[in-house]
């Protein structure tokens, strides 16, 4: 039960911190934090999280990561489900919280389109381009792989202990570095659900490639990095 | 006695280098720092202060840090009082010397608007946006609350030793990466202080939201960490 | 072989991130990630994949970095070539996917001169200044030169374990703050290697001056720091 | 003669690296790494710098911080004018460098005043504001200063060991982030004299400010220090 409250916090502020640094500050003219500040803002969540709430749980916040570990033999079959349920009620309830904020300012009218809200997206225009759906299906699965590459590596029997959270965190916000142009940047399908839902229907049409994608990555980097280094 | 001087210094930094940095640096037109540099400064000063001092006072820098850590059961009730008190003056001198740095410049005329000088405030149109007194509020103390998560977790006993510094800077660099634009940011009710003095009543008149938001939000944090992880 | 598999993966890693942060999310108006991201992100793969990989490999992902390494006495003449030649089959591979998710998109027209594509270049006008070729050669080997005596440093046996993935990617991080601007940075041949190679002649034409002047800042830093630091 | 090398190039790193950044990067249109990333970049010279070198020579890299450790109790008398002529002679260098790089640019015309080439000054208009000779002394004093309070608790033997050159490299960032409009921040004599020799009378005729401030700073921070936490 604990295990679960520290996941269900831990997705909380994950979606809280990086989709609200996208919402509440990214776009402010001139002195705004841009994609730095959000890329930025999501790895801080993960590497604040994994050194307050890792030595409870694991400090996974993120369904596509569960599932990686599980596959490289990390974590146990049993646990999965109520982990991916406690993250995403704890996403839901971070996307909640700045609907809260967000609505309380003058002028708010809402969000109906893929993209707005910080939701994840394919094929639609954004930030200047339009990348199609094969470019979010490469970029999704090629980030969530690496992604579980550097956190099966960080956190290997022979890695510098204590470091992990540092490097997880990081690599987090060098993925939003590369990728938020294309998709927004999901590899975390909790994340994309928790934000979609209040958007509305053209979001959460898109979701399925944001389950689809991150575990595809999740799965063969797990089966690789077994393979390059057993844990035991 | 020597505690007391690190929590002065610690707290003096954190408003001279936070504040500062907005201050100073954040407006410059084309190459400012911008909101991603504040929120690194702020973070940096507790960093920075965490591995210089903390061996001498635990490093709060922050009266609601000290009470959730109190709630949390990792601080004496004793010595609450004192530490507020000196991180409050210590928090004043950090305002009082970015004061004479800035008064000392041409064209300098002073301050009176909340927002200005870096202070906090709600309700107020800042950066193109009008966030009310409820946004306001549910801000601060969730952060706040997020804030002593981390902190209670990065220093418990089963975490990973020398990191918790690490984690707790960046946390705050977080926490402004989301919320500079809805209050400034407090989650420390020293720095709203020290600031709202040297620019009047407005700032002043708000200052009661930085006392209450941020200490409601430490009080729920310690209650709750010790109870999914106790430190005994 | 698992240590070549581990050297393709972060060097795929770094020509993927650091390149595709460049391509992707730069240039993107009021909130792309500028050079500073770039810089960021370049040495974020860097971080990551040490963290990740190096306890398999050692983590260079660079063939002046595994030279300098052996003329500094730390690895062995038999391992450098398939050492080299792992490192750019990976560096093919990441800029191969980076081009895959670039072209799938709406209005590409692919790439033709040095400098497009985060290619290496000397003697172009960039970034609004024309460096010649000396101030290429001058730069490129005094910054390998730093980046192997941090390397040599940060992993001597007397240096402080576990922090050298830390301060190696972060050198890699500070090189490119200094010197995208003069010849977007390369200190390794296999990621001026791979880029050029999906745009055709003049970058190819340039490639020499990208594998000579790293190198021969390897061998300088390898040969210094065996003097003032050996390490048994 | 080993620790004078390392003092030698870790000064060369710290000019060549934080003022290249500044000269080169900083003011590049709409892409450039304006002053969060000449923050940003000077830190990390300490920071790689120590981790390299440091436990060849401490990692000084600064006439200011020699004396700060003198009298904080931490360095012998006997080793302070040959550190600090190392400083300063491996500054010059790293000027001499940058200089050689950036004359070698189309359209390069020389430099001529304070504040041209990165070097430091006072009461001159820069970033658009005019900060007197007052504000400029405060400043210097106070970073300096806490940058040795960062300095002596980091190197504490009560202190993480292992995180004293995370936590003295991000120091020197925060000083940036705070300091650059008004000074173009010194706290460190050897840098402001390396530059300065490049760019003529007016900028030498302000050196007198950037190595009194400094060791007047730094002075004040080891005899406090010494006082609330002495090493033994």
């Amino acid at each position: 039960m604990k295990k679960l409250i520290a996941e269900f916090i831990g997705t909380f502020w994950l979606v809280l911190g990086g989709c609200g640094s996208a919402v509440l500050a990214a776009g402010i003219p001139e002195i705004g934090i841009g994609l730095v500040g959000v890329a930025l803002a999501f790895g801080l969540t993960v590497l604040t999280g994994v050194y307050a709430l890792g030595h409870i749980s694991g400090g996974h916040f993120n369904p596509a990561v569960s599932i990686g570990l599980w596959v490289g033999g990390r974590f146990e079959a049993k646990e999965l489900l109520p982990y991916i349920i406690s993250q995403v009620l704890g996403g839901i309830a971070g996307a909640g919280i700045l609907y809260l904020i967000v609505s309380n300012q003058a002028g708010f009218t809402g969000y109906s389109q893929a993209g707005d809200f910080a939701t994840n997206f394919y094929g639609v225009e954004q930030y200047g381009h339009t990348f199609n759906m094969t470019a979010a299906l490469v970029t999704e699965v090629v980030m969530t792989f690496m992604f579980l590459i550097v956190i099966l590596g960080a956190t290997h029997k022979n890695a510098s202990p204590g470091f992990a959270g540092l490097a997880i965190g990081l690599a987090l916000t060098l993925i939003h570095l590369i990728s938020i142009p294309v998709t927004n940047t999901s590899v975390n399908p909790a994340r994309s659900t928790a934000q979609a839902l209040f958007v509305g229907t053209e979001a959460i049409g898109q979701l399925w490639l944001f389950w689809v994608a991150p575990i595809v990555g999740a799965i063969l980097a797990g089966l690789l990095y077994k393979f390059i280094a057993p844990n035991k």
